[in-house]
């Protein structure tokens, strides 16, 4: 297949390329120049895609480093670094705002980019690292240094193909390849086909990529391990999920079986809510949502509580008694956040079955028979009660285990706790499904068709 | 307390022991009078719960045992011993045929009784044993030799006790106490209050009583051993479940903790189909019956066949993705059979997960793909599909599995699995409760009360 009309799309023309150059050019001298009229031993650098030249078209992140002499104390470095971010988008004329990854940093809104001002220390080598955006400076340096000219339309298609596939991404919502992984991924396998084909035919779980040999690849324990090639102990590929490895793998495979361009693009749904309740009536199964007012906290941390609360969610439920089927989460990462919840099991008998000590022990056996007389009854040798089941159904169930004075049981995030138990409601999915936001049509869509995404 | 009440309703008073024993001493002349005239070398006895003088009032069976010379063929003692009792039946005048325990016999009704013959062997110990019924003789003596007169009244009352709290019995349908058990349960602990306190305070699965110290204990498994004093190598409560010993000991218990002479006459049920009803629609599940013509066998085979089909239908439902709470089964030992099935999940989702191999292995995955195409997706590394499940409800289901073609998978008696084929019905409980025999509304309220027997 030829890969030219996709390149076109997403490679940034020159005009582009032109206006991104000049705009990263301007903010490093501003800040030279603000350092060196402040006194501060810092120095600007560009990295990221945008220094490497391998950014999407309409997708320029301008990731500015502000270097520090190793000497610096980290406080010093953090203050005089921020200090840095703020005046230049001040002298420049934006929106800026602190953030924290394993320090703090400051992003800024510019002529329509968006700009980090992340202060580093300015490290030769890995074992030089003092914090962990440290290290992105080798990252730069390496792939400057490795990857061809002609591979970085490679790694452009890779990148939009694995966006399109759902599978770019190191954040944890997607748990997927992240930018810098699929550069290493063009230097290992030549180029896109190279690593769809291999990805394709050959990967497996366990799967070592050492590109500077350094052997220690056996130290990880992740589905896929990409040794960094500036850092033998760090797996590049840390962050993609098991499922998601299979997932990109089946999408190679099903790209090298047809090769289209659709591959490029998203997919798009379309659904509407008469045919999503059709489709959720025809499984003859109970589903519910819960919706609540997503916490106000970094979407990484909101997904992380959000998969972690709906996991506490189905244990508990399953330990009552209840079948849960399926279940999973949304959110807009603003204002609303969704659990949905899909029963095989909704409504319990009324009683259950509360099992006493065997008879053969006289003193076990009459302090059961104390609490529950009459109506304890035999199975074999064994004192049983039916005791009246508390919970009729799962509504009621997690009525009660969403109070105030319950909730504690419930292992989950601690914003996302309060938001739920304030906020929380839980309807059938045809009482809510015409007043959603098309967002959650696409999620509720894709909670029936599975994989959608990994097939054109 | 006091018995004399209870053993006025219970003990055979002067005419009744008259009148068997009139009528035995008649049987036996008649049966020695034609052996002698038709040259057979047999003697009758009287064995039995008469012969020992421990029959309830109004239960006496006449049991007479044709008693040949060990040199005789097993051929020439059945042919003989059953034209004796069919000649004896015509001679004195009543109906006669033949049954089979170990080997067949002759049992007949004369003046209001049952009388049986049974060929056997004259044995003088266990070590010349032929046939089990041989053993009778043995048993016999023994406890005439050994129960004390003034213990033939224990006897009664622990017989009494035990059939009123429905463990009295070793057929297939009881799973209790032999009446041969209660004598030596009597000659053990001295009377009817030893065996139950006994009973009530040191009884455990495990337990091994040894009359006559034949320390052959150790080589049976059953939860009660008790060793036939006259034969080292049987159990004479081998047909003894550990749930009719677990419920032995509760009424003892309770009887102990409150004696009352109600313990002596069977509980009675006063109930009605609404108040069963009623009922069965509180516990929040969904019961029904599958009514069908019982097989024309024996009740020890029926009971038999029908504990095994139980167990059948049961395993094969919750294989099927169903839960049953709960099921048990009725006979009225003629023309109806009952299995009655309580369900907590009676109808499944509509779909159901088919798992694939995992994707790793192109091969086989591919035969997997070939098959299922695009509806298959993945769960994190594995396929997956969601098939449509053939039965929306576990009536569908049974009905296939009940169908001439499919009925052999189901693991029962033969003479059960025609007649269930052929003529089963399967309706709620509340279809068809009010056209239901008394019988059957005794069995659904013990279904409801279990253990209702033991209390009084």
């Amino acid at each position: 297949m030829k890969y030219d009309s996709v390149l076109k799309q997403i490679k940034p023309d020159k005009y582009e390329k032109e206006k991104v150059t000049k705009l990263a050019g301007k903010i490093i001298a501003v800040l030279n120049h603000l350092a060196e009229k402040n006194d501060i031993p810092a120095e600007a650098t560009l990295v990221g895609s945008v220094a490497k030249g391998t950014w999407l078209s309409g997708k320029a992140d301008v990731d500015i480093f502000l270097k520090f002499p190793l000497e610096t104390s980290m406080r010093e470095l953090k203050e005089k670094g921020l200090y840095l971010g703020y005046e230049c988008i001040k002298k420049i004329g934006g929106y800026g705002e602190e953030r924290f990854a394993s320090h703090p940093y400051v992003t800024g809104k510019l002529e329509g980019y968006e700009i980090d001002f992340v202060p580093c220390y300015s490290i030769k080598s890995s074992k030089q690292l003092k914090s962990a955006v440290d290290r992105t400076i080798l990252h730069n340096i390496y792939i400057q240094q490795n990857l061809k000219k002609d591979q970085i339309d490679e790694v452009l298609l890779l990148k939009k193909f694995m966006d399109s596939v759902e599978c770019y991404g190191s954040e944890f919502k997607v748990g997927g390849f992240a930018g810098y992984l699929c550069e290493l991924l063009i230097l290992k396998y030549d180029d896109f086909e190279g690593v769809l084909n291999a990805a394709a035919q050959e990967w497996k779980p366990g799967l070592i990529i050492d590109l500077e040999n350094l052997k220690t690849g056996e130290k990880f324990s992740e589905p896929l391990v990409c040794v960094d090639p500036v850092d033998e102990n760090r797996n590049v590929a840390a962050a993609l999920t098991l499922k998601k490895m299979a997932e990109f793998v089946i999408a190679s495979r099903n790209f090298s079986n047809k090769p289209q361009e659709d591959y490029f693009s998203t997919r798009n749904i379309y659904t509407n809510p008469e045919s999503i309740l059709k489709q959720f009536k025809q499984r003859k199964t109970k589903t519910i949502l819960i919706t609540f007012k997503a916490p106000d906290i970094p979407p990484d941390a909101l997904y992380a509580q959000l998969e972690k609360t709906k996991i506490a969610l189905t244990k508990k439920l399953v330990d009552e008694g209840f079948m849960v089927e399926k279940s999973s989460y949304w959110t807009n990462e603003n204002d609303l956040a969704i659990f949905i919840l899909e029963f095989v099991l909704w409504s319990l008998p009324a009683y259950q079955k509360h099992w006493g000590p065997k008879i053969w022990n006289q003193v076990h056996q009459n302090k059961f028979l104390e609490k529950y007389g009459e109506d304890a009854y035999l199975d074999q040798d064994r004192w049983v009660v039916e005791l009246p089941w508390k919970y009729e159904d799962a509504y009621s169930f997690l009525k009660f285990i969403l109070a105030e004075e319950n909730i504690h049981h419930l292992k989950t995030g601690k914003q996302i706790k309060n938001e739920l138990r304030r906020t929380y409601k839980i309807n059938d999915i045809d009482e809510v499904i015409s007043d959603m936001e098309l967002g959650v049509l696409n999620f509720l869509f894709k909670f029936l068709n599975p994989n959608w995404h990994l097939w054109r």
